[in-house]
């Protein structure tokens, strides 16, 4: 599909790895055009000159000309504004930006479990936009939320398997990288031989939105899914890629042929809808016995990035379980990637 | 305790990293006493000269001057063997060695599964010797299997759980050194900036084997565990330190600080008997909210690399599960170390 | 430029990193068409069943499908072959291609130093191809050596200095990645927390080849540099990349800025052909005062990888010395795309 | 030999890696007792309860215990303050502490190349301690500095070439550890498949600093030594150990053998005074083709760490120039280490 035209897109806290990807893959975007770029510290100043650019290749040179701004509405001309500011600063000003109209979506933790706020994979779960409804009563815009990546990853291979099998139980260790933390991130020392088996908030936020997400929408409000959730996250010395050690119960006994395949054929809205930035087929199920890897596989996907890989799929410990890895680029389809994604998904059904 | 005389040792396969980790650990031994170490590449080369050295600090020189012989009965005095010999060669020659008289040290995987040979963590089930008594009519000597290094790591913390609540089911993902898989092992180019989420063959032995060490044994038989396992055994660009992410379901409610408590506490047969190898505790609970960690911990213990660490002892996602993260040094309390502390039971208990 | 017609391109010795990287680059090649692969360990195979493929993005599908031969001329229908064979086979093999006719390019060392051979940077001596006359009389082809990465890597930012200020010395201590020692190449073991501060044979190779590159050809021969070179080469924890840290000594004084703007402002042979693989700039001096750094500027250039990266031009410790650093990615630049860049350079020159 | 008595140390800005270090190596000293730890942002915590030791081993539990007080001479009881202070601190605390009566090393760059203040390598130039008596007419106690870390280790191994064939020039390419930047210091994101070929400052300091450490102190005065130095400081990812590419140009012929015969066989006055923290020999000279490496030879040396190990000594491009490769660790040899030796060195010497 086309839009009947083109929206003019902000970023929101900019100079940050996720903002740095946003700023590359909204350069030659068919339906988008950057319109601004914020930040606090580094208002006032070119964006070329205030950035250590780190998000592959060469930054656009568009971006590079465009001015700093502060996170302000009234400085800010966009349709759609995608928010990775901090957690903080995305507390206060989000909701500000709605209430003056803009369609907001947030990268950030800051409202993903309010319950007028949909929380949205959109391959996943689509139809919780029906939450926007209630939110018309305080705002003018609107305010979506996308998930944090480690459950983004997680929630796209477990969605066909919840579909076809329904979920028990899910216990997950994920082996993150650096990148997950932002820059500077992870000192070296703290990673040159060695893991860091606690990621501080990460295990909570996988099992609540997880929840949520899995969860069912009727009539303006989401039923929260109530399978167990038991999650260890880990840092890792890998630069880009999540990668997620699964273990699923199941309601039904699982065929793991079966369930791979299940996988490999999943589609969602935005396939339907042919959106730019979503990838032939979410899930990529790998055929090698040692994959996915975090090097070769992250930028998996029609769309660079924006699959994510499955691999070694196979029995758990009993004929209701079934366990495979995972891997997603943190930073694509974790991050910059889903929310331009759910930015096209918003604009495509008309809430735009 | 201290034994009637000093023990002759070889060492069968003793230029690889396991072999290397015997002779430093062999090195003013109280008990023991090196004499012979074994290469089929090199025999007739001093051990000095055809080792490059990797097990830290510097070689020990009475070991440089030894010379390699085969891995022939015959050529050997010795009164112990422990083989760190490769499968194929342990599955030939370690029987050999036992019918001759010797009392053989398996770190190999071929015989641990065999119904007549004792799978002992000397803390986990010294019990199991046991089954020596069917040996005897076969054999002049003995062999012990020293079980693979991350079901070792594994059993210790899951053993006063496995007394105080039961065990239902296991689940578990390991993130495994580089020294695991020998040198050369792992390429440069498959670790830097990458996981690999295969080892071939560890997930089954997890399983098997942890289900032998924590069967019971009565009558000179093992009756296997019967609780679920489920393993993903991956490998991390870390040089020494496997890291378990460990998921317990159990038969009854368990309260986490009981569980931190009873790790603190437990303690085996070689921590009674003072066995030399013996760490004061084989399970060291860690306070910070992010370790254990590879570099920091794998040498904990009295003994140094001898204790497990364990870190983040907490509720899993009912009353009836807990998880925690483990950390052993491979190549000590999961190979040279445990072999050699199985020796020490031997002799401590009279099998030798 | 445009040739008359599409030549046929086999590649010796397919499987390495380097055979990869030249399959990959020979996809789509305007001027070229992949018609053989070969390998003695894998010939009969799929090119697609017997490669693990480490060269960036998935294995063009044009080149799974072809068959690998043995490298013997009969079987091989080609114009031009380019080997990527090790030390020994080259020697062998590669004058016998050269005498059935087939244009050899070799990345082999096996005869970079022979007299009648020329040895080429295509921007630096295309010159030396006047060799190639002495071996019309034995060959009905010709051979023509690719120098080893590192000299490629140097040799092109000291070509214009060379020119304008006149070399005395070279003193070059270089940080070579990992995939420069091919797969399975440099253990885990030896990279992870260290450095290897040896390359055998590989600082002879720097300064003899880079004489016999920077010296000067008349009459069908080639006279040697004289200046005096020394090297250290050593290994670090990096995937591809080398980097070069270079102090030169001039026969005049050397005015820095003049440098830098000589480097930036040179162009050899290939760009004036406006050669395929050739990138606009064979140098990219770099403002950033901590760059070259082999992640971000490995692939740099119109061609990606084709650019030797230079940073840091700075005053040496006299008024006629000067330093630098130069990075270049070792299988590009230094490899898969210079014996390329070469193979184009003979055609446009109507040496094939 | 031993000192009249027990010496008070107060360690200056202790929570550091260097601090850390100097709070191990003090624990157990035989002339020396630890008595205070100066923090600015702990001051009123417990030392144990305000760091994260990366120093090796567990904090010594007397440290631990003490509590962390301002870097104020009123509120210290000691006779000897080594400060490891950030520069600026350092600037304006340290000669207060002289001016108090305190015997003052410095860790810091602030006075280093100030007239009166001698910069000190123990082996290399105890002569230049005669610059205290200048101090005399303006302070009690005294203000002696220890070099950068890359500049002790770098004049270590040119001492012996100095002394035998006068220096004319040096060129050093330095391949630095992550520690050398302290802690949080470089973030994972640039050193994993990466090398910075940058590091403020420090080319500058190495050069400096070596030209004064060289130098000849008659009368109470340091004539800098006047030979070229250019050096390149480049960072890797390696936790410690300074690895460092040498190629010097000599005054007289070298013979490399006896060059290395020299270095082996170096002394200094630390080893004729026997002082506690003096390794046997300064420099270990290696035999291993491919040695120094910094993960097996950092702790080289009868005190670990305290000998800088050289290998592959050779001709360099002419009869009048050498090359090897030096091997340091940057937080023993290079700082903590060295800093504690030259305080043994001003006890002995009557200086304290």
């Amino acid at each position: 599909m086309m839009p009947r035209r083109i929206y003019k897109v902000a970023v929101l806290g900019a100079r940050g790895l996720v903002g740095q990807w946003l700023v590359k893959m909204l350069s030659g975007h068919p339906w988008f055009k950057l319109t601004a770029l914020t930040s606090h510290e580094a208002a006032g100043a070119k964006y070329g000159k205030s950035v250590r650019w780190m998000a592959g290749g060469s930054m656009p040179a568009e971006a590079a000309e465009l001015e700093l701004v502060e996170s302000d509405p009234k400085k800010i001309d966009a349709d759609i504004v995608i928010s990775a500011l901090p957690t903080e600063a995305a507390k206060r000003l989000e909701p500000e930006f709605a209430r003056e109209g803009f369609a907001v979506i947030s990268k950030a933790a800051a409202y993903r479990l309010e319950e007028r706020v949909p929380l949205i994979v959109p391959e996943v779960n689509p139809d919780h936009l029906q939450l926007l409804e209630a939110q018309r009563s305080s705002w003018n815009g609107l305010l979506v939320a996308d998930p944090n990546c480690t459950t983004t990853i997680l929630a796209l291979p477990l969605k066909p398997i919840a579909d076809a099998y329904g979920i028990r139980k899910v216990v997950v260790t994920t082996l993150q990288a650096a990148s997950g933390a932002g820059y500077p991130g992870v000192p070296s020392l703290d990673l040159i031989d060695n893991v860091i088996p606690y990621i501080p908030g990460e295990e909570e936020k996988v099992r609540d939105e997880l929840l949520k997400i899995m969860g069912s929408a009727r009539g303006g409000r989401v039923e929260w899914a109530r399978f167990e959730v038991a999650a260890t996250c880990t840092r890792v010395p890998v630069l880009d890629g999540h990668l997620e050690s699964v273990y699923v119960e199941t309601e039904k006994p699982v065929d793991t042929d079966e369930a791979a395949k299940l996988m490999r054929e999943f589609r969602g809205r935005p396939q339907e809808l042919k959106l730019p930035t979503a990838p032939e087929t979410p899930l990529v199920v790998l055929e090698g016995v040692d994959r996915p890897q975090p090097r070769f596989d992250r930028m998996a996907g029609s769309v660079p990035g924006m699959s994510v890989t499955v691999g070694r799929v196979r029995r758990g410990s009993s004929e209701r379980s079934l366990m495979f890895l995972a891997l997603g680029h943190n930073l694509v389809r974790g991050a910059a990637g889903s929310a331009l994604l759910l930015a096209e998904l918003l604009v495509a059904e008309g809430y735009v």
